[in-house]
C-alpha cells in the first residue's frame, strides 16, 4: 500500500488519489493571484501553487514578494479553500513559510542544500522535494532521507526535468523516473510539466502522460496573462486551457482507476461568476 | 491533416490510427519467432518487428542471422498477416531487405549515416527512422530530409531515448519530443519504450504515456523467454504481459479518439490455440 | 589586466600568478591533517584545502567534523603558513567559517543557493565558487553576480566537472570552460581535477592540462592514506605523487610565463624531516 | 611500450612522437587547399587533413567535392610531402578513398556504422576513428575492435567532443578521455579541438592542453579565409595563428619529452615564399 499524505477533508496525495496543484509561477499582485486561484479552484485543482521567494538565475530578475507574497497566498487559500504549496529557499525562513503554507517546496537548485533539507525535516508540514537538474534517482532518494531522518516522513518527490542538450525544450522531462521511483519508494510522486518542458504547448500532453505513467500529482503553472508574467510566462497555461486540461485529466483519472482529489470545501467557488468552461467541476463525470 | 502511411487493408500509420509494432529484438530461431509473432498478432499488434542485422556494441556479440533471418521474418509475416519492420544497416543491403520487409528501419546509430539514408530514400518502402542518442529534433528532421530528398516521403520518426546520466535507466526517453515533433512535422511519430528505458517493468507505463502524449505508433520488444534472449532480454515483455498492455492501450486509444489499426486479415490468427489472455482481440471493446 | 586577489605576502591568485590549493577532502584527525598540510606545503602548495562541513549525498555518510574541524584547519594554517580554503554550506555558518578560513568555498551543489551566495557576499573574505554539475557558464557568472552585488568582488570561479554519461569518470571535466570564461570575465579561474575526474590516475594529466589551458589555480585532494579516507579516497593523491606533480607543474608554469605563487613565510616547512622529493621547493627552477 | 603507426620516413604516430594534422574542414578549391597545405606544412604539420565527403546535418548544405576533392588532396600531398587524412562515409567508397589518402577517417556520426568499420578494417591504410558524440569509452574501444577484428591493427582513437548542455561551446571536449584511454589501450590517441569546441579562440588553449594531457596527435582546422568557408568557418584557425600555435606546441613537446614528428621530405616547403612566422621550422628549438 502506497503512502498517502492527508491535507484535510477530501484531499490526500498518494494512494489512489490524483491531485492537481496549480497557480502562478510567482505571486505578483493580489488581483492576479485571486483571479488565477479562483480559476484553478473552479477547474478542480486541489492545491494552489505560487512563489513568494523565487530562485532566479540572475540577481537582477524579479526575486518574489517575500513575506507579503506569503500573506497573499494565505488569503487566496482562505478564499478558495485550497491549501498552498510554496517554495522556501533559506533555512532561516522555514518557520515563517510553514506558518503560511500547507506544503513547503524545496526547489530543484536546493535538492542538495542539506541544511535546508534538515530544517524542513524538523517542522511538521509536508515537503515537496524537486529533483535537481543533474540528480540521479539515487541522489533524489538520499535527499529525501535527509528530511525523513529529522522526523518528517511527509515527503513528495517531484520530477521537473533534467538538463538536456536539445534547445527545443527548456529541460528534458524524465517521465520514466515516475515508474522507476514507484518501484523504489512509497513516497508520492509529483510531476511538473511546466518547468519540465518550458513550453506552454507541451504542458497538456506531458501532464496527461505523467498521470498515465503513474504520477500521484501534477504541478502546473497558470497565469491570467502569461505574456506579461514577471517569471516564466512561456510555460504558463491560460485559465481556459487549464480547464480543458483538467477535464481531459479527469477522464484519464477515471480510466486509470484513480480518484480525483480536492478539498471538500472547495465546491463553493464553483459559483464564482465567470464563463462556463468545459471540465469545470459542475460537469458530470462519467467513467468509461 | 496529418500524413498517413498506408500499409495494406485496415492498416495505416498516422492520422487518427494507432499501431503497435511488436516482436523480438533479434530473430533467433523459427520456433521462437513464430511463437512471438502469433502471440503479438493475437494481442492486436499491427506490425511484426524483428532484427536480422543487429548493430551490436561489441563485434563479439550475436550479430543477427542476416538473410536467413529476413526469410524467417517473411515467413512469419505470411503466417500472421502482419507486415514486418526490420533494420537495415548497410546501403548495399537495402534492396535485399526491401524485398523481405514492409518497413525499413534505420537505427539510432545510423541516424546520420547519410549514404544509408539516401539509399532507403531511393526505394519505395516506408522508412522508420530512429533518433540518435545525442540528436536534437532539428537533426532528426534534417536526417528525414535526406530520405525525402531522394523521393521517399514515407518516413516515420522514432523517439527511442537519448543518452542520460542516470544509470537507473538504459536511455532517457524524451517523451516531450512527441508533442514537440507534432508541432513541427506531419510525419508519423513512433516511440520505442523498450530501448528507451531498457527495463521491462518501465515499458508498459511509458508505452501508455507515449500514446497519451500523441504518438502514432509504438515499437515494443516481446520475447517468449527473455531470460534466454540473445539480445536485450532485460527490456523484452513476455507475451502475456504484452497482451495485458495492449488491452490497456486499447482503452486509452478509445478515450483519445483514435482508432486501433491492424491488418484486416489478421483476425484469423486469433484462433491460434492458446490460453485466453485479457485484451486479446476476442474481447469486446467499448469506448468510454 | 586580469583581476588578482591578494592573500598575504607572496601569495596572490589571478594575474600572472599560479597557485596550487591542496589538502584532504575532509578533515579527519589532527594527525592526518598535519601530515598532509606539511607535505603539501613542502611541495609548494600556496593554499591548504580541507572540509569541515561536508555535503554528502547520503545523510548516513560522514558529514565532517564541523567547528572542531575548522579549528584543526586554523591550527594547520598557523603551523604551515598556508591560508585555508574550506566549504560553507549554511548561511548561518558564514560568520563562523569566515573567522577560521582565508577563503570560503561555495560548493557545486550550492552554486544556486542564493541566500548563501548573498551571505558570503556580505563578509570580506574571498569566495571560491564552484560550478554546478549542470550549470552553464552563464549561470555560473550570474551566481557570481549574487555575491558581487552584496559588495564582495573577490570571487574565484571553479570548474569541477559537469554531469556526463560515461561511468568511466565521476564527472566530465569541462576544461574548455577555462578559456571560455577567460574571454568573458576577469575573475580568477580555478580547476578541481580531483572531483572533476574522480580517479587518482587522471588528476595529474588534467591538472597540467588545466594550467596550460589558462587556469589561475588548482584545487587538489591529497591524503596520506587514500585507501582509508572517510571521503572520496579514490581521487586523492598520495603526498609523494603530489610532489611529483608540483614539480611538473612548476616547469610548465615557467614555460607559460607565469609565476608560482605561495606565501613568503612558508619556506620554513621545507625543513620538515622527510625524504627529498623531486619538485620540492629546494630544487632550483630554471625557466626554459 | 605504446603502439606506433609508421607513415613514412620521419613520420610516426604514437610512442614518443607528437604529430599535428591540419588543413581545411572541406576541400573547396585547388587554390584554397594549396594555400592552406603550404602554410600548415611550413608551420610543421605532419599530416594534411581535408574533407572530400562531408557529413552535413542538412542535405542542403555543401556535401563536399567527392572524387575531385580526393584528387586535389592527393595533389596537395605530392606538393607538400604531407600524407593525407580524409573521411570516408560509405563502405562502397572505401577502396577509392584508400587509393587517394594515407589515413582513412571514420567520423563521429559513423562510429557505430559497423559495415563501414568492417570495410576499413579490410584495407591496409591506418584508420582514424572519431568518438561518437554520445559514446562511452567502452563503446569507442568496441568500435575499434570491429576494425581490428578484420585484420587492421592501425587504428587511432580521436576525442572530438561529446554532446553537452551549454550552448557556449559546440561540443564538450572530454580531455580526461585522453589519460583514461591511455590506461586502457595502446592505440594512439588524437584530439580534435576544432570540432571539440567549435570556437576559434578556444582551439589553441585546448590543443596545448590535449598535448599535456597525453595526446599523441591533434587534428586542427585551418582555413585561409574562415569567414568565407563553406563549412565550419567559426572553428578554423587562420594560417598565421596556426603557426603561432605550432611554435607553442613545439616548446611543450620538448618539455614533455616527446618528439615532433613530420615527414623528412617536408623541409623543402619551408622555402615557399611568404612572411616569416614565429614557430616555423626554420626557428631553432631549444628544449628547456
Amino acid at each position: 500500500m502506497r503512502k498517502t499524505i492527508q491535507l484535510g477533508p477530501g484531499l490526500q496525495i498518494g494512494g489512489d488519489s490524483f491531485v492537481v496543484m496549480a497557480g502562478p509561477c510567482a505571486v505578483e499582485t493580489r488581483e492576479l493571484l485571486d483571479q488565477v486561484a479562483d480559476a484553478v479552484a473552479a477547474a478542480g485543482a486541489g492545491v494552489l501553487r505560487g512563489g513568494a521567494f523565487k530562485p532566479r538565475t540572475s540577481p537582477k530578475s524579479f526575486q518574489g514578494l517575500g513575506l507579503p507574497g506569503l500573506e497573499l497566498l494565505a488569503a487566496a487559500s482562505a478564499r478558495t479553500g485550497l491549501p498552498v504549496v510554496t517554495e522556501v529557499m533559506d533555512p532561516r525562513d522555514v518557520e515563517m513559510v510553514a506558518r503560511h503554507a500547507a506544503i513547503l517546496q524545496v526547489g530543484s537548485r536546493n535538492m542538495q542544500n542539506f541544511p535546508l533539507l534538515r530544517e524542513v525535516g524538523r517542522q511538521p508540514k509536508p515537503v515537496l522535494l524537486k529533483r535537481g537538474a543533474a540528480a540521479t534517482l539515487d541522489e533524489l532518494l538520499h535527499a529525501a532521507d535527509y528530511i525523513r531522518q529529522e522526523g518528517n516522513e511527509h515527503v513528495m518527490l517531484c520530477e521537473r526535468g533534467v538538463r538536456g542538450f536539445d534547445p527545443s525544450t527548456r529541460y528534458l522531462l524524465d517521465l520514466a523516473a515516475v515508474p522507476a521511483l514507484r518501484g523504489r519508494t512509497d513516497l508520492p510522486i509529483v510531476v511538473d510539466p511546466s518547468h519540465g518542458t518550458g513550453r506552454r504547448e507541451l504542458v497538456a500532453p506531458m501532464a496527461k502522460a505523467a498521470l498515465v505513467a503513474g504520477a500521484d500529482a501534477l504541478l502546473i503553472e497558470v497565469h491570467g496573462a502569461p505574456e506579461r508574467a514577471l517569471c516564466d510566462g512561456d510555460q504558463a497555461l491560460r485559465p481556459a486551457d487549464f480547464a480543458v486540461l483538467t477535464a481531459e485529466l479527469r477522464r484519464l483519472v477515471a480510466l486509470c482507476g484513480r480518484r480525483w482529489s480536492r478539498p471538500e470545501t472547495t465546491g463553493r467557488v464553483a459559483s464564482v461568476p465567470g464563463p462556463h468552461v468545459p471540465g469545470s467541476l459542475d460537469d458530470e463525470v462519467v467513467a468509461p
